[in-house]
Formats: structure tokens, C-alpha cells, sequence
């Protein structure tokens, strides 16, 4: 039986129709660093979709990077962000943050989220010059847990941070995998509406690379692209990065990729309650997060990758399946034969 | 007549070979970061080109990110980096190495380079804790003029920096079109035992993007990973600049897109020679820049695109003409009949 | 009946030692920046203390400067803190850590303290290039709620940091306090040996500024005056740090301080304890953190300064009172006679 | 005969006024962290002496800290400072402003000032997001080589800076020398009408320590005490620093001591005219720049502490004298007598 990855939802390439135009288009001569056709044909595409006509978009490589850049453009030097404990910001981007000179404050995470009486607490709890100021709510949608924010809780984060002065600004790099939910409630042009500004990550649903950059708050679109180029996030070809874009919001197609791996996550996570299995949080997405006992997760290694997270009890572990837009529905059939 | 650009060396997407790596390669799973099958056979070939089996090789999307990188990794808070005035880092990268804390400390550039003793002088001008301490001399080949460091300058660059013990880092965004010049007497390999780090540029060589960062220097090595991930220069699908530098060295294809940018340049500087015209500095490789009457410009400007450099005199401006690996020849023709 | 503070133990200036030395020693000229006789004798005294001729001493102004050049000095640029959550670098200190580019990474604290299990954890948890890389363990000696570290809770701190490579940090800006605390069972020589460096502080037992930053750990030492430089922690007549160190560490004049310091606090504690009030955490030092009720702090507040710490139940707070070199012990009385 | 120094103005203490005051309010407790009575009292005064009783006043302990702390504040990522080649910034702070991240573009010294058209010629070059934009003009007055700049100068700088949005912040270290000077021709109220901000140096002016920061442009002022404390500059018993300020600004003795040091280094500067020695840049202030022939510089080293600023041919170098408040007549004297 051949191995298969359920590692994450990056181990395969991009989907066809972005390779189509990058060869189509190969020779055509281009303006650099992103002030191409394909950018700009991307950004309104963008800007339609998320039904904000004066948004900045700008695309860059990275989700890292583009946490890394906004804190950086968006904070002063004593201002802080609030995020959940589990905030990829706070444990999966080896300091980026605090690189760029910023504090992040956390609070324990609900299945992943904020809750608005945590931003509001923190917000009182910092109140002199001794202290930094919380400035930006940090959340991810969906987490990074895999749970999706509801429209109303969206919403009461938002009128927290209004109440308080602070930005709201989502992470994205899973925002495909969100708003094509069963759990999800919300349109990109609701969601757009709560948030300063926010990434739709391209990497993880079906791109080369990409994430793009939606900056709806005026007072943070001041000079962004120098903010960019300082932090080598200005890419001389950034043609390559519009196509990918242009061609997501072409057709739905971002929604289309979404759906197929949240579809396929569902399918396993079906067929994993059928056994029996529990969940560490309940699926909602792409990722999706069972306890299975040892042995099995030592047979299952044999055929297939996934992550422990971690352990759950003496004889199990809470394990990590990631589905992504190129996932093969014959290898997720052989996934459930084999528990 | 259609209009041309010869404004730079990225207007035009990839080589054909790596589109179709790309492509054949694109359902294959990987591991995500770099831990791809495509980077590790691109860091081998690129180790045996350089003729270091234990050379660190890392791939990164874009020039300022590299620069910025390795400022951060390589040097302590109070170290500074030693650049001609016309460095791209000094000029170009809107303040990336000074967000990364560190000092550029410039020496007027003779032919867009730095001579050795200009190195000495500097160091010997900070002698205590008030001054930073210069620590790493940053050059680029070819320069931001499009000039080559000949094999003799380099190893009396390399010379000076051991008497002191300062690193030599060397940026080769354009290092193809330095090492492929009729001006050129030294190899990759040559050039490696001089650099204690240095870049090879993809995105200005035919690839969609990429530099490569080959650090030869043991002390420079550690935990460069995490630096990476901290610039947000570790991406997803690392994978994609794999495929890129897997196919530049294959067969010689580096050599070969840069040999053709460089004649295609030296065709254009030869024609423009014969009509009388001088330049303002000698053209070595695929960067020229004539000196024009400024009718000519004008006429030009309506059929091909380039940048007007610096003023020359009341009549006359610098012109920069660059020439990429996929510059069409008949827009060569086209332009010298033009002039 | 006068008004007097509890506030802090910074309320005062400096010892008359210290002054009559600024006095008589006004006009003698002296080198700038530190290299001066009294930073130079207070340096050796320091030494004597501590029983380590090879420590480097340096002395700058204050304890968050002491605490931001550390870091920046001792760290590599993805390398990381691990504190208490109650730190003064976690909440106090406006986000000096991350200005210079740390993540600092808290846990619970235990009475103000960690615990080395708690160093072990975290350490475990980040294991790849994807997070940060703990480093330096950062523990305060008085706590932020004015606990005394015990010599084998030191001892197993130290040990922990070893195991796993860790520098171990002590923040002594109430060091005279925690060494002369009923609690306290070890001598600043003992104290020396567990810790790579620390500070030892004089704004908070009778100097009027200034604390002593010692470095044990040769890999630290080097060139740290380039770093303080930069901090802007040299100052120009370094003489005057130079003095008040020079008569901390004369005769005893440190302990003797810090002694009456906490003999007026436990004096304040027995009083309440004898009245039947409980405490927030048992009364080790300058600091004391009683629970009093609403109406006995109202009428307190008319002729004490004192903060209120926290809310402990409807009907009562926590507040701290803290005593110092310079506190009247006619005041204590009169406090005393209050409740 | 005894040894004198002229290498600085901080080998001295300060002022009996200060030292006075220190001692008669060492037990009155304050506030700390600069919310005193005497820094509120120092603020006052200093607001009087510059005509703006709407100026942020704060007190720092030294002026790299300064000038770090104002550029961190006052300035977003990508902004630049404008200075000329011999700024302290530049040289002289160990790269304290890279470490906030911002960049130097330095011009040509002209007697160590800059010329409004080098403001303009600076801005003019960074046009794209490619490079910095140039926000702040940072001088000294007087200058690194004591001179001092005239109203009319100032002012064609202030507007220059005007008319480009840029902030001037002036380095007044040595504000006090320079406002006293036979060449100086305008007022302190005059001067603050032409700087967004400005330094008034206390440590080379007769005080122990201290700068007082002054900020008139509202833009600047906001939660200004947030970058004091980030930065390690809001010090605890802030009260020394009022004391200091507060005695300066009293009786115009922050003007009589100045006139002092200026009066003591004209009188040397006489007498080396008068025996036939040039100078290197015409005596102005408290500093002069002599151009000496070695065997005097020798014999008069046995007797003299002085820098050899700079070697001027192969007989004789440039050396600096400097008077401080405190320069005792009688070793003027003895100096002239042995040249």
C-alpha cells in the first residue's frame, strides 16, 4: 500500500488552472514587485468578493511574514497584541513578533478563540506607562484547532475592540477552510466588515504560495509597501503570486478547493465516530484532531503521516489529520479501512 | 511596433525546464519547509558546484529577505556591515538591515566596488565602545553598475577581512551574469573560498523566484533555521524553490541564461558604441548604461522601456538598458536600428 | 497627623554616606563613562562580596535598562526568556524585552517563584525551528511579591538551566532585601554561584540610583560595554554610580540597610498579624501584602500611601506596604496604631 | 606641578547648588518615576526659559539615551534620519539608533552643521518604497566640533524641514555652550521655535547627570512616558534629575556656567592665536581645535590630560581642549604658560 500524508495541507503542489496561466503567461513582460497585471487583476478580484472597493490588498509569501510585516506597520513600539494561547503567533512563528519589537499578551483560548470578556479584561489590566498597550486583537479563522468563529462571535470581538480603540486582525492562512465550514455562518464580505485587516491564505488552499493582505482600516494603509520592502516581503516577480490569486477568486474556486478538504476531513471524521472514536475538539474543518489508542497509531504510521499532538492519556494520543485541496478520496477509503 | 522593455532582468516568469518540474512534480506529496526531495537535490548539486560538500545551502524567496536574514543571524547587536555607498542594502531595501538593528557603515564605491583597503581604514577607525565594530564586509557581484569583481580583487577583499577577522558576504543576486562575463576570470568554486556566506540569485536568472544562501563559515551555520522562520523566510512549500534551483544546476542551465542576458547586453552595448555613444561605466555584464542625447531618449522611451539613471549634463542622461535570460534578440535588433 | 508613605522603597534619596562622598569628591577630575576610581574600587568591593575576582561588574542606571541589555547582549536573536508570569519583564517593564527583540515565555508562578520542573517543561515543548528557543531562566530575588528564593530552591534552579543549557538571570533590584529576610539562607557568595549573572540594586536600598550588573559566565562578558553603549546605558559621569556602590559595599552598609528595611515591614506585619489580619502571601521581606477590609483601607488612606494590589473579596483588598532604608519607624507606630 | 584635564566637560560633579538640594530634600519622600515635585518644578522652569507652556518636558539620565529613545518615538519603521557625517548618532552611539531600527542618512559635514539644501537633495532622492523616506533632521548645537549654529541658519533648516514634513530634532548636549557663545545670536525661546523637539544637555552643562527632552509638536507628545519606560530611561528616584534641572534653570545658572566653560576655552584659544598656532575650525566654544606640532603635543601631555583628534600633517595634529563649568583659571593659565 502506498504511504499517503495527512500531515498538513501544503504537501502538494498548486492547482492546475494556477500552473496553466503561470505557463500561458510566461513570457509576457511584467512591471515588478507587484505592480503587474495579475496583481492587479487579483486585487480586484479581492476587493469584489469581500465587497470593499477601497481595500488594500497586497500579496505576499507568507503567513509568517505577513503577521510579522502588519504588527510592524500597524503597532507603535509599546503597543501590544492580544491573542489565545494557542495563536500561531505566539508559538509557531519563533519570535517574528517580538523580532519586529512587539509584545503579545495572551489569554487562555476557548476551542481556539478569544472571548470578548478577554480582550476587555486585559484592555483594564494594563492601565500606566509601566506597562505596554494592548492595541490588536490577534485571532485566526479557522483556528489552530480547526474551529470556525461564528458570525455573532466574530461580531462581539469586534464591537470589543471598537469599544476599546483596538484592531481586530484575522489570520487568514485557513480562511478558505473556515468560511466553506458545515459550522460556518458567515460570508467573506460579513467577515470583512469586523475586521482592520486580515490575510486569505493562499499557501494552504490550493497555491505555490501567497497570502494575501486586506487592509480595511485607512489609518493602516499609510506607506504599507515600505513596511513590505523592509521586511523582504516585496517579491521581484510578484506575477507569480497575482496568478495564484486571480485565479482563486476566478470561478469560486477558492471556495471549491476549501470544500473538498473540509469534505474529505469530514469523511474521516465519520468514519472515525462510527469506530467509536472521540475527538479532542469537534470537527469542523480541514484538520481534524481524534484520540486513538497507541497500537493503532502505530499501525496506522505504517501507511499514512499525521501528527501526535498530543498525549491524551496513558493508552492514547490526540492525533492531527490534515486534509487539503489535492486530497485523494481513495486514500482517506483506505484510512478508514485500516482503523 | 510592439513596445519592449528592457527595464530590468525580472519582467518575464521562468525557464521552461522548471515550469515543467513544476508541473510533473505538482501531486507528488512533500514534506513541508525545505524538507522537500526538491531542495535537498538542489542544495547537493548546488554543494558540488561550489565545491563544498559541507556547505549549508537554504532557499528563500527574494534578495532583501536573504540580506536582512543573514545581518540578523550573523552579526551581534553592536556589529555592523561594511558596503559601498551604492549597496543595494544601502539604498535599496528601505531600511531592512537597520530594522534587523545593524549599522551600515559606507566607503565610497570605485566602480560600484569596495577595495581593500577602504576595508582596513574603517576598521581602523573604530576603536571603542562608542562605535559600533565592523564586522561583516557586504559586497555584490555583479555590482548594483553591473561590474565584476575580478578573481585578484576578491581574494585581497577576502585577505583583509581574515587580517581582521570580519566576515565577506557577497550578494549574487546577479552572480550568474558576474560569473558568465567576458570581464570574469574566476569560478563558483573560486568565488566560494573567498565568502564566508554568500547568495545565488534565482529570480534574476530564470527562475519565477528564489535566492539561494550558501554559508561555508561553521560559526555562521547555527540555528539558521530558526532565523529563517523568525524573518518569515521558511515557506510552506519550499518545495517551489527547490524545483527552481534543481533545474539551474542541472546541465549548466544557470551559466547558460546568463551567458545569453550578457551577450544579449553586450549586442546593445556594442551597437551603441559604434554609433559613438559613450558609457558611464564600462559594460561588463547584463546591466549597460549608456550615456544618450536626450532626443534619443524620448524617441526610445515611445517603444521600449528602460530607466533613465542620472542626469548626465544640460543634454544628456544616463540610461540603464538591462537584459534578461529570455530577452528577445529581435528586440535587440529592433532597438539598435532605432538609435 | 503627617501624611507618610508606604508606597515603595524609592520614595527617599540616598544614604548620607553616599552623599557626603558625591560632596567631597565633587571637584576631583575623573575619566568618563565608568573608567573612573569609584566605579573602579566599587567594582572590587563588589568582587570581594561576591568572592569572584574574574566577575565582570558594570553599573548602570536602572533595573529595566539592566534587564533589556542583558537580554540583548546575552541572546541570540530566536532565543528566549522563560519567567514567571508575574515577572516585572513580563508586566512592568512596557515591553522593554521585545523592544530588543525577545519572546519571553511565562509559567504559573509559585509565590512569585518558579519551579525547575516548570524550566524542564518548557524547554521540552519547543523543539523545533518553528518556535523560539528557551535560553535564560529570569527569576527575581525578593520576588515581585516579596518571597525570598531558599538556597536549595537556587540550587535546583541552577541545575536545571545546566542540564539544558540555560543561563540563569536573577533580577536583584531588592537582592539586600532578600539576603538579609528572616526566609533568607544564603550568602550573596553562595547566591553567585548558581547564577551566569544578575544585578544587584541600588535604587531600592539607599543609593540614589543604580544598579551593579555581574557576570559570571565568560561567554557573556564579551565586549558588553559596546552594548550598554548602545542602550544608552553609559553614562557620562559614571563617577556617581561609582560612589554609591563604593559605600553599599563598605562596612556593610547594603545589608544594614536592607535590614532595617525588613525589620520595619515585619515590624508592620506582627502588628497587623497580632490584630488578626491575614496576608496575601506570608511576609518575607520589605514588602507585605495584607488583606484588609474596604473600610479600615479608607481610613488608612487618609494619612498612608500605600497601593492597593488587588481585590480579594466584596468586602476586602490586598494591599502592599513596603518599607525601606529611610523609613521612620515613628511612622510604623503610628500606622500600627491606626488598625 | 600637578596634572589638569582638558580632554571633556563631565570629568567634574556638579554644581554646589545641586548637591545642596539633594542633600536638604534627601528624606522628603516623592513620587517616583519623575512625578516629583522637583521634576514638575524643573518642567516649569524650563518651560518659562523657552516660551511654550505647552511643551512636553521630560528628564532622562544621558543623551544617547535621548537621541535613541526620540527616534524609537517619534519615527514608523521605514523613516530615516538626516545628519550630517559627524553626528554623535553617527559615530559616536555604538549604532544605538539601528538597534530602534531606523536608518542614518548622513550628508557632508559643513563645519560640522548641516546645509537646508542637503535636507532637500536627501528627501529628493528617495522618491519610491524601495528606500527609506527621510523624516527627521537630527543636529547638534553646538556641533560635534564646536560650532554653532546662527538664527539664520536654524531657521532656513526649520523651514527647509518644513516644507518636506520633516521633524528637526536638535542634540542640545551642549546647548548650553552654544547659546552662550560670543557666535551665537539667538535666544532658547528662539531656538524652540525652530525644533520639533530638542535636548537640553545637563551632564556637560554642570549637572550630575541628566538631559531634559523637550517636545513642542503635539504629533510628538503622545504617551511619550510609554517609549521612556520601554527604553529603560523613566528612572525610579527621577527626583535627582528635577533637582538637577530645577538648580540649572534657577538664576540663569544653566547660562553662567556655560559662559564659564566658553570664556575658559576662549582664553586658551587667545593665547595659542596669540603665539601663532592655527586652529582647525575656528574656536566658538567650550571645545577648541588646535593644530599643535608633535613635540609640544608631547612635552605638554606630561602635564595635560587632551585628545589627538586627528592627525594634521607630518609635524603636527589637530588635538581637542575642552572646558567645563568647573575649569579651574589658574590651569588655563599654567597651560598657556607652558605652550
Amino acid at each position: 500500500m502506498e504511504f499517503y500524508n495527512f500531515l498538513n495541507d501544503y504537501s502538494e503542489g498548486a492547482h492546475p488552472n494556477i500552473l496553466d496561466e503561470l505557463i500561458s503567461t510566461n513570457l509576457i513582460q511584467q512591471e515588478g514587485y507587484g505592480d503587474d497585471d495579475y496583481c492587479t487583476q487579483a486585487a480586484n478580484l479581492v476587493r469584489k468578493e469581500i465587497g470593499n472597493p477601497d481595500a488594500d490588498i497586497h500579496f505576499v509569501a507568507g503567513g509568517t511574514q505577513a503577521n510579522m510585516l502588519c504588527s510592524s506597520a500597524f503597532l507603535k513600539p509599546y503597543e501590544s497584541i492580544v491573542a489565545p494561547k494557542t495563536a500561531h503567533i505566539e508559538i509557531h512563528e519563533a519570535g517574528a513578533i517580538e523580532f519586529a519589537g512587539h509584545k503579545i499578551n495572551t489569554v487562555e483560548a476557548h476551542n481556539g478563540k478569544i472571548l470578548p470578556a478577554q480582550i476587555e479584561e486585559m484592555v483594564e489590566f494594563h492601565y500606566d506607562e509601566h506597562m505596554v498597550v494592548p492595541k490588536l486583537v490577534f485571532i485566526s479563522n479557522t483556528t489552530e484547532l480547526g474551529s470556525v468563529y461564528k458570525k455573532q462571535e466574530l461580531q462581539k470581538i469586534s464591537e470589543m475592540c471598537k469599544k476599546y480603540g483596538l484592531y481586530l486582525y484575522i489570520d487568514g492562512a485557513r480562511l478558505g477552510a473556515a468560511l466553506t465550514s458545515k459550522s460556518n455562518d458567515l460570508s467573506l464580505s460579513e467577515l470583512n466588515q469586523f475586521a482592520d485587516a486580515y490575510s486569505i491564505g493562499g499557501t494552504k488552499n490550493g497555491a505555490l504560495l501567497g497570502e494575501a493582505i486586506v487592509i480595511n482600516n485607512p489609518a493602516l494603509k499609510e506607506r504599507f509597501r515600505y513596511n513590505m520592502k523592509q521586511k523582504g516581503a516585496l517579491i521581484a516577480k510578484g506575477r507569480i503570486i497575482g496568478i495564484q490569486f486571480k485565479n482563486l477568486f476566478t470561478d469560486g474556486l477558492y471556495y471549491k478547493l476549501a470544500t473538498h478538504a473540509n469534505l474529505m476531513a469530514a469523511k474521516l471524521a465519520e468514519g472515525l465516530a462510527e469506530k467509536g472514536y472521540k475527538f479532542f475538539i469537534s470537527p469542523e474543518s480541514n484538520q481534524i484532531f481524534p484520540i486513538l489508542p497507541k497500537e493503532l497509531i502505530a499501525k496506522l504510521e505504517k501507511n499514512f503521516g499525521f501528527y501526535i499532538w498530543t498525549k491524551y492519556d496513558e493508552n492514547s494520543s490526540v492525533v492531527r489529520l490534515v486534509c487539503s485541496w489535492a486530497t485523494d478520496e481513495k486514500a482517506v477509503d483506505r484510512f478508514l479501512k485500516a482503523i
